[in-house]
């Protein structure tokens, strides 16, 4: 049987998973690829503390030069996270003809375009499906089975700790600060979890999707992204009264000649698939024009889901070599790129429907200044709760919007919020009623 | 541009999707794989009426022998359905060296391993991600992205007419036979319903796979069937009680050396994700090893969704034709097929917690009866639910039982079923506790 050579740069949590898989799943593998795989060196700059898996000291090297230069090894596997070291690196073992598989979210949505580039060039292959979703298969899936489609519409719950945080929020009506000591505590987020929570990690991911939908990396800088920092636990009671759920959702729609991309909470009906997705699971809902919508679920992270994330590339591309083709696999699934860039859409230029908490005092003419303000930028009123319960001196005014346009709601806020009456920020969320 | 020569057979309402599809998306597809997709041939034996999607004339033929002697077709599309002519045409078209697509479950079910080694032996690629779940790609993720994994265990609600009527059932309480009507009378059923009701349908499904799940196909009659005919309104009220859906369900579990499977009406606990998969949708939910648990949902049916898997299948076969690659695609995904054939263990075997509804007369001692009987057979009750209220002159008792040996259960119910004042048969519904 023809044996493919792996080598592993960073033995963090990642790196011991796609070693455990390669170990334990050893015989299975090579039953499905018809090829031995095989790890024959692991650079770390820790290469002592225990794993918790067996491991030949031989194998382990400081240097990730050591496998990068390696003329046996056939494929590197870039596991170290970060952007400018994994960068280097990837160019490096490209340039010395090696095929490369990352996890590297960070890295793709940034300093993508390069990469793929970087790929063509040096005619070698690139797999990155745990850089999306863990263990759920979702790259090879929109590369392959979904290929037939111009997607339409896609929404993902990419980051499994803020869906995490949210769910206990909405499960236990527990404050966002004590949800995220527990989440902490338990080992379920890193400390602080910024790029979790803020929707960086979400952005990153997003971007890596709409470049396999699209046949060509996004500017990143130009994707929206908003937090779940400013969620209160009444703000998810209320959308409970409307028949919503909220969930830091990442949207990217097919405009035509442009494309909506934006990540922020978003108020979705309780009814919808997604809206069932809890814990720290991932999933992508997508639709296609002819598949019609898909949902796609599973353990967005975790070393054991996106160890086999990462093997399923590897697999993928052993199983490329043994038919020794006469070219790489193109990495975002396009033999043919699209002559110009995509551009992404200001959100100022998107239109939705709007939830309003607005905390004012409980005096006479709040609503209807707060109302005519809406009414002179168009923003249309669908609903309005507004109880009795002070808080803090205060009464919360809730309301619900028809669709409407963003610059307008934001112009509309912020006079708002300058009048005298209101006691704090307005805190606005964004309602999905589209599919 | 290279091009591929696509012929089809069967130009009904997949084969007209997937014209469709290459036809609407004839660009996208050709950026994407890198060669021009052509349609050169359709056979049907109907080549007269309107599609209503425009067709050259010149492009039709009565006989599907046209097709497959063309020397120019490289890729033959079988979507005429039915098993036996089905079988002749592939076979036939592999003989001549052509790749074949099929969305035919019922032929892959029952003669898979005979057309997956003729495949092998002419050397030609089969794809058939349409023959399951329609635009959910689930053949694809199994092979590729889920292929690190030993699969675990596999759940689905693979047909979407029985969840179509189930979720009407629940949603409206109605019984079977009005639901079944309605779904006739809105083309959203066949007329009789048969294969899709009793059980047949999903388990061809699920037979096809068990199969990419272990390389090798499995013996279609030996997958446990029943179908959802003998379920009333009442009983998903009281699963409801208990906390459940009722949802057809086609499950397989790896047992080591041996594999559970089956299709049968079974509980979900309500917060289960396959629970929220209603109305016409399909959803496989799988466990492996190392990727923890999985969901995939989409449209299991339909022109446009059926077309769009066929298609991914074109598209996959031209990817790596334009590789000039030194062998097929294996159509299980798996190079090195397990030695000997996975053998599926008699439901007689297997436990399960079960929903029993004894209809009985109201009259003393009928609970300490059926009770005893229950005990007798090793099987324990957890809960019971008797309603005061008569139904046709008897009342229904309803027990939940803790995990029972189904051999068992069976027996107990057949001496349970002879007593006098029972007055109908014992229904009984498996309890899905497991995830």
């Amino acid at each position: 049987m023809q044996q493919i050579n792996i080598g592993i740069i960073g033995f963090g949590t990642v790196g011991a998973g796609t070693f455990e898989v390669l170990t334990e799943n050893r015989e299975i593998i090579a039953d499905r690829v018809g090829m031995e795989v095989t790890v024959k060196k692991i650079a770390d700059l820790d290469i002592d503390s225990d794993r918790g898996i067996p491991v030949d000291r031989e194998l382990l090297t400081g240097d990730a030069m050591d496998v990068i230069d390696d003329p046996e090894i056939d494929v590197v596997v870039e596991l170290i996270g970060g952007v400018e070291k994994a960068r280097e690196y990837i160019l490096k073992a490209m340039e010395k003809g090696k095929h490369v598989v990352t996890a590297n979210k960070a890295l793709l949505a940034e300093f993508g375009q390069e990469i793929y580039e970087a790929a063509e060039k040096y005619g070698v292959s690139l797999g990155f499906e745990a850089s999306v979703g863990g263990g759920i298969p979702i790259i090879g899936a929109m590369k392959c089975g979904l290929s037939a489609n111009r997607i339409q519409t896609m929404m993902g719950i990419l980051n499994g700790t803020s869906n995490y945080i949210l769910t206990r929020m909405t499960q236990e009506g527990l404050p966002y600060d004590s949800v995220i000591r527990e989440a902490v505590n338990l080992g379920l987020a890193e400390d602080p979890p910024t790029l979790d929570v803020d929707g960086t990690d979400a952005a990153h991911k997003l971007a890596i999707l709409i470049s396999i939908a699209f046949g060509s990396a996004v500017s990143f800088k130009d994707i929206y992204r908003e937090g779940i920092g400013a969620l209160t636990p009444d703000d998810i009671r209320f959308a409970g009264e409307f028949g919503y759920r909220v969930k830091l959702l990442a949207i990217a729609r097919n405009l035509g000649d442009r494309l909506e991309a934006r990540v922020h909470p978003a108020m979705i009906p309780k009814d919808h698939i997604l809206a069932n997705v809890n814990e720290a699971y991932n999933a992508i809902y997508l639709e296609g024009d002819f598949m019609g919508p898909n949902l796609y679920y599973g353990l967005g992270a975790g070393r054991r889901p996106t160890g086999s994330a990462v093997v399923s590339d590897i697999m993928s591309l052993a199983r490329h070599i043994r038919f020794e083709p006469k070219g790489p696999i193109p990495p975002l699934g396009h033999v043919r790129s699209p002559e110009k860039r995509i551009l992404i859409e200001p959100i100022q230029e998107l239109t939705s429907a709007y939830y309003f908490r607005f905390s004012a005092l409980d005096s006479p003419g709040v609503l209807s200044k707060i109302a005519g303000i809406l009414g002179e930028h168009e923003i249309s009123i669908s609903s309005v709760i507004q109880e009795g319960r002070e808080v803090a001196g205060s009464v919360p005014i809730i309301m619900l919007t028809h669709e409407a346009n963003e610059s307008n709601v934001q112009k509309a806020i912020s006079l708002i919020d300058e009048l005298e009456f209101l006691t704090d920020k307005t805190v606005l969320i964004r309602v999905n009623e589209q599919s």
